[in-house]
């Protein structure tokens, strides 16, 4: 890849788009190159030039010179006349099943943030119900795609024409599970349960019944139980049948992170240390990866970084442990993680710009 | 009247129509008198007679009978059948304007929460917009409408047919206000400044950009400044004309309750003793405002209930004050209120049920 | 028992003291009869005859008479003096430890909310470290102690002399597992999950690092994993081995309300329909559990109210279920079952001043 | 000065502090000359060299070294050893008081983020009543002292050998009111009402019953009516006299951010633009205020940044301004402030590291 690398974002209005483009704006690789903004603008959006970026976000406005920045009415030419080499998707999962193809057509790497490629097994994508399901350009596109958890496929993403951006639960659990199930420590008979629970940001920027104040404030509530759709990820990266693990998220009454609670059985009993040196080994490379030594992590030593943190408890007996996995939802669970996995693609540190 | 009351309840689907229905289902006054709820419904509910209440708001259901209470299809001849006396419309304003004279020509006594009826100034209604302002209707029914504050107006509330049940702002400022403006003690020339804050129940219950929990949460906003609908009411309660007073409403990230911070100078020093008299005075037979002898109001102490509070802080050369209002916008703000006033309507003690 | 009962409170400071208080001042068969709060005071408060209530809580200071109301000195005189039958003890677990074996020398009955009598089996009670452990006064105060959770025990609370008011917790849990347990349908060799989040109001009223806004607000943190002391009750009241189940409480950003959810696994499939008919026959008589038939609870709907609501979904094999079970930790969870036993231990209905 | 700074922080376990030695940790200039951190330790903390970092603030700690970094045990001696050159003093009001002179005397310069040394006014000052007042060292260091608000002072900052950085909210009032202050606009006669709200944040870290989050949640409570101390600095640096201006705080309850609504009249009438180009020729060398053109500043816009956001309303008549000013308490209200300081102070962009 060229010494430069020139991004685009679609999706920029939403949560994780703004926090895609604080992300880029400042990233220290692309100094001088700020992202170009993309997106269906309405006529008169259009006809004025696009909308400037400090309109849509407020916070994002400073006095140096990124107030000239804009959202622009998109197009394949725009995206080519500005020489674009990387595009971020933070659409809709139905936007991104169309657009991407399209993208990787015209020679564009992709990093897309829905949940449109990330599942190898149709039964697992059965859920969202893609209305180009089982086609040939779907079929051949989704064999292009690399699920995008730097800890697990590194050297994939590296060289990917097309990163499927893991989901936000998803990550939490992959990142505490899959180093437990590639030492082959669990006890699958048993099942596992994967109790999450995620701040509002996680339920997007449309206003609806339950993102309502009123709704959301001093309450908690459970949803999705035995269908969310990120469970096939999980199912697919730690390698699991459907009926080994029982996954609940969680509306929890803030903006943002996730802590996922996660209880498991071991074949045999095992020390804290022998646990402990487990993950240490799986994720001796990897930077974004906090283990605690000692406690629990905590949703709030997490949110506004990239940082996942783990942490465990073993049962007296050393037969269970209950690990607990936090992240922000915005960050590791959505954009922080995709400007990790361009770190990794444009052969960058995987950290740089994420501390 | 007579010795029942039956009531009739529009708008239960609301925040304020859910804390009526509540007060009304556990009133004294209405034992085995269950409120009717009716409102506009779509066909599929008209045609199963009805929504179970407990559908629309769960911790309305118990197990002692009301599960059996339906939002119905709404009709005047419903509300006949049922021989309604007393109808609490909880409404957009626009609806109210359209029903309450029909209800009056019914015969029906009307409490109407909405602000369609409040003011008596076309100039200060002007800020609403109403289609029939100045029609023959509409001045034939303003003109029997009584402004629904007992503190102010007991007696004639007692006799009305139909009552404005006041703003939940204008509730909190008026009682703070209106004792001081009554005794002749403010400096008008010095002017007014009301700084009130509310939680998030007050913007209603459909879903909003302004209502997602990831704007109001964390956040602290003003608006409305200089154009806020409420301050017909506070000119009109207490007697101002418009430049005497600035109104400045805030979206506080809290669920509910409204706290006022009110500015005043005197046109004499005073005493913290001889305001305090001032107050009690105007206050010895409202038994739903309490008088802070030490500290100041705090919106937790109000949240839940009825009351309205009341504290201030006199500056050292006894010129200035700060005055401190709290209540609860679903209640003495609105629903609670409404109560107060169908109990003197009824000739019932003004706190029943309230307490 | 006289059909009068005089009931004393000591412990009205705290959070779910506060709450009882509410409750007894506004029980329709307490009418005119307040509580007679007492506790151990300083010498100026002692002098100036106790601290007038509403100095404590202004929320319960109203205009129709509780003004007058007090927290006086301790002393089992006073109790005598004036007739007490029965005592609340919120107070520390040492305290009741103390305290509870006086009482009922004195020949009072006693509903005791702290921790320090719920547990049967020493080596569950071993986590709290009694000093008087295994002495003959503690064995027999103990030998009398009724765990006070009416849906399980309604018959033996109502002569009880003392009933031991259940945890928070263990309340949620055992309301949701008991019915299960007693039926014999769960597969305990696969082990039982109850994570379980609460309100900051369970952490008591101490300032204290973890109960500071900063650390406690946009936040959420696992604590007491394999530890927690309400663990014995979950034992004894369900019928469990120790590694039978495996319980995390959480710490939630909000002031109050608990949800556990509940992980189980079946012996054999079973439908929805006959778990839901197992819930049923088990709380047919059960005013204060609302059963979802469709849905699950959440703890917007329990706050502020006694009820215990409890939600399942069942796997598509039949054989798992995730439980959830919702309720207000200071009422249902504390003080509201506390007046529950009273009403029961007074011949009175169960749900009498709690709906 | 010379090319590189070493800088110390004592207070790290603040809220500022913990602030303060993110930004530093990032600050492009210090990059490889981490801050020296000292305090007073216990013995045993003493005797193990210290605390690490990560212990005190986990989202502190991150895989690239800085794990390594130490609360060490202050001593004069460590500073000199360490060769630090600037001292930031995130300390007790106190404690500042009695270390400033002695790093005065050892030839530091100093950046207090206390209240210590901020007044000129004995008569200001009084509210403090620092044990110290009037002696010759306080007199004499008090003489060296410069308010640390760039935008206003940034000249003599640039040589200051001591900053005293300025309270969170009187950055707030007096970046909204000096510049109309400074244009003689303001009508004094009228007096100004500054109305402003902070997060628990500004109430520090210490475990009170006002930050308890029983207390804070879902209340709003107003404080220190007519005696906050915030006020001589607004007095001093606006330059009005006591009786011209009522400053009133109030709790929120949200963790960051301060929002100041104030309210002023004018000698003549304005135009919004007239009113707007004298904010904007004040401000136009101050990269770290930011004027809105339209709409009105929210705390959700400038919390986690150094920004201080200005907007404002003017009434019909042109007499009268709401003014609405937004910052983050620990930010721009402490130790955004202090790095903006720091920077000036050492010759670089006002605004490096804190965009």
């Amino acid at each position: 890849m060229k010494q430069e690398v020139q991004t685009a974002v679609v999706g920029v209005t939403g949560y994780a788009g703004a926090e895609l483009a604080r992300l880029l704006l400042h990233h220290p690789r692309l100094k001088g190159i700020p992202p170009v903004f993309a997106g269906r603008l309405d006529h008169a959006d259009t006809t004025r030039g696009g909308i400037p970026l400090a309109e849509i976000h407020p916070h994002l406005a400073d006095n140096n010179g990124t107030g000239a920045l804009r959202l622009e009415p998109f197009s394949w030419e725009l995206l080519a006349d500005r020489g674009v080499d990387l595009l971020f998707l933070a659409t809709p999962h139905e936007q991104s099943r169309e657009w991407v193809p399209q993208a990787l057509a015209r020679g564009l790497r992709v990093i897309d943030l829905s949940g449109a490629w990330r599942l190898t097994e149709a039964s697992n994508r059965a859920v969202y119900g893609f209305a180009d399901e089982g086609s040939e350009l779907a079929t051949a596109t989704q064999s292009q795609a690399v699920y995008g958890m730097p800890e697990l496929h590194r050297q994939i993403i590296a060289s990917a024409q097309l990163v499927a951006n893991p989901g936000c639960y998803a990550t939490s659990v992959i990142l505490a599970l899959r180093p437990l199930a590639t030492a082959g420590l669990l006890d699958l008979n048993a099942g596992i349960i994967a109790d999450a629970k995620s701040g509002v940001s996680g339920a997007g920027k449309a206003p609806t019944p339950k993102t309502h104040f009123m709704y959301a404030a001093d309450n908690l509530s459970a949803y999705g139980v035995f269908t969310h759709r990120h469970t096939g990820e999980l199912l697919e990266q730690i390698g699991l049948k459907r009926d080994e693990i029982v996954f609940t998220p969680h509306l929890l009454p803030i903006p943002r992170g996730i802590l996922s609670t996660i209880y498991v059985r071991f074949k045999e009993p095992h020390t804290r240390e022998a646990i402990a040196h487990v993950y240490h080994e799986f994720f001796s490379s990897s930077p974004m990866v906090r283990l605690y030594e000692n406690g629990l992590p905590q949703i709030q030593y997490t949110v506004r970084s990239n940082f996942a943190d783990i942490g465990f408890q073993i049962s007296a007996d050393g037969r269970r442990a209950v690990i607990v996995s936090c992240l922000d939802n915005l960050l590791k669970g959505a954009s922080g993680q995709a400007v990790q996995n361009m770190n990794i693609m444009s052969g960058w540190h995987e950290a740089e710009g994420l501390l």
